[in-house]
């Protein structure tokens, strides 16, 4: 006789590496991990999703999965993904269905995260909530009356390219003063280089700059660190003031490893947001960090995968 | 014996009138309207509400309010409402209920109309839907995933307060580069009335100048005032492209009184977005008109109010 399959499997498919694990709610029974392989095209990343899920699934009633792009959650299709070779309206759901035999839900990653921070995360118990992520782009995600926005086209929480400075400097995308501009990876890396070509900087020990790095000279008081932390969270307070104007969610949660960097980035995100959210005295807003790290997006995959199963709407 | 109360009433409350009426549905049965008072203070305008609902009550099984600034749904309390002397933390709800003995749901006025667009209007049958209304200000709501963003504090769907050039003019709020800066009713007059100190235009015959007065004459070949349009539409089209970005809805509505101008406002809106939107190519947006008027905000307070008496969430 066959043993209850009482987990469900979280996947969580990125540019460079493909996470997954078998759990219960929060709870992370089994994990398994392995590289996408994205540059050798669809067929070697797929059949590496394949070969990282199998193990999981005989203890499995479903799959979940979280995936960068423009996903049509409904049919499980990726239409587009920006970090994965060939990946062009490839039937992700219908592909897994038929190798697992188990019903498969697809949806974007910060979707997935956004999910996993607001069931069992800094979202627990509010009903709207907005998430960004802070890494190489800068993406979003939103729940919107206790249900997460998937939006017309599975595309809602573009939060990095949201226009704060017509006039600003060029974006990846082409546009100009996007947020992502501001606040992506390299941008953060190239304002600190651009003052340490003038200043003398505790950093210029690295060869190898990263958002990481700088924080921590910023927490170690080296002032080039410093001002390129206060730049950057003022940028990204004026874009999180136009998602409260149009959201006015509950807690606004920023994820990504640079999340974790504390005051030196809270800081001047709350103190513009202060001043230039409309309405402020009226809200009681709250900018956090995410608590889940690398989890979130494996169980809020899950979550959804349990969530639509039983014909609940997320 | 009673006759059977069949009808809602719908109570549109701006800062000139009130405007209201028994419905069933879409189906206006009866209307009634009177001025606001709002310069006389709260207890004032308070009784013009009161006079003009009255006549209406004995048909009503219910009352449903759209009243403009920060209003707590859940409590029924103005919190507070800028066009409206003396309205600070008012028990709307509770004081009409004692009034009339009928249960009585209130919200914001641009999240009323929103809800009416949304049922009868040009949003109807789209899950995901933005409206933004064009007046003295520029306010607005949104439905997301078919239900209707209050927020945390019921201040969503701010769009006139959104920031798209940081480094640009001052809003009547104090803050820089804010889209109703640009799209407010007296800076659309303002940039006519600039380019008219330089220019022949067939607007200088008007002593009082209005964004509908500019439309027609932009209509009529008048190049002063295409020019204002093409500029305005510019940066309604950026603010817009954030709204895309950040909800992804199906349909973008319009509305208020310009909102009827038709190509000469909505050509430079689509321009701009379909060139600044994030993955147009992907996305099949609509920017529409509103479709219902005046009326919206009345049949939307009362679907509000009847949705609301059923339990149903909206």
């Amino acid at each position: 006789m066959a043993k209850t399959r009482r987990g469900i499997i979280g996947v969580d498919i990125g540019g460079t590496n493909i996470k997954t694990a078998l759990v219960t709610g929060q709870k992370i029974i089994r994990r398994a991990r392995t590289s996408t392989r994205a540059e050798r095209g669809l067929k070697d990343s797929l059949s590496q999703i394949i070969k990282v899920v199998e193990p999981l699934c005989k203890d499995a009633k479903a799959i979940g999965i979280g995936i960068a792009g423009i996903i049509d959650s409904e049919k499980g299709t990726v239409k587009y993904s920006p970090n994965l070779k060939g990946w062009k309206n490839v039937p992700l759901g219908r592909i897994l269905r038929a190798e697992f035999n188990l019903p498969v839900y697809v949806l974007n990653d910060v979707n997935a995260i956004c999910l996993g921070e607001w069931k069992y995360g800094a979202g627990r118990r509010k009903k709207n909530v907005f998430l960004f992520t802070m890494g190489t782009g800068v993406g979003g995600g939103a729940i919107c009356e206790g249900k997460l926005l998937f939006g017309a086209h599975g595309f809602a929480g573009e939060f990095g390219h949201t226009t704060i400075k017509l006039d600003g400097p060029k974006c990846t995308c082409g546009h100009s003063g996007h947020v992502e501009r501001y606040a992506g990876a390299k941008y953060i890396v190239a304002r600190a280089r651009r003052k340490m070509a003038k200043r003398k900087s505790s950093l210029a020990k690295y060869d190898v700059l990263t958002p990481e790095k700088i924080a921590c000279a910023a927490k170690s008081g080296d002032t080039v660190a410093r001002e390129v932390f206060a730049e950057v969270g003022f940028y990204i307070g004026v874009g999180v003031a136009n998602v409260i104007a149009l959201f006015d969610p509950d807690i606004i949660i920023i994820a990504g490893g640079i999340a974790q960097a504390g005051r030196i980035l809270f800081e001047p995100v709350r103190r513009t947001v202060s001043s230039m959210a409309l309405g402020a005295e009226h809200r009681r807003h709250k900018i956090a960090p995410a608590q889940l790290g690398d989890d979130a997006g494996i169980l809020g995959a899950a979550l959804y995968a349990k969530l639509t199963i039983k014909g609940l709407t997320v």
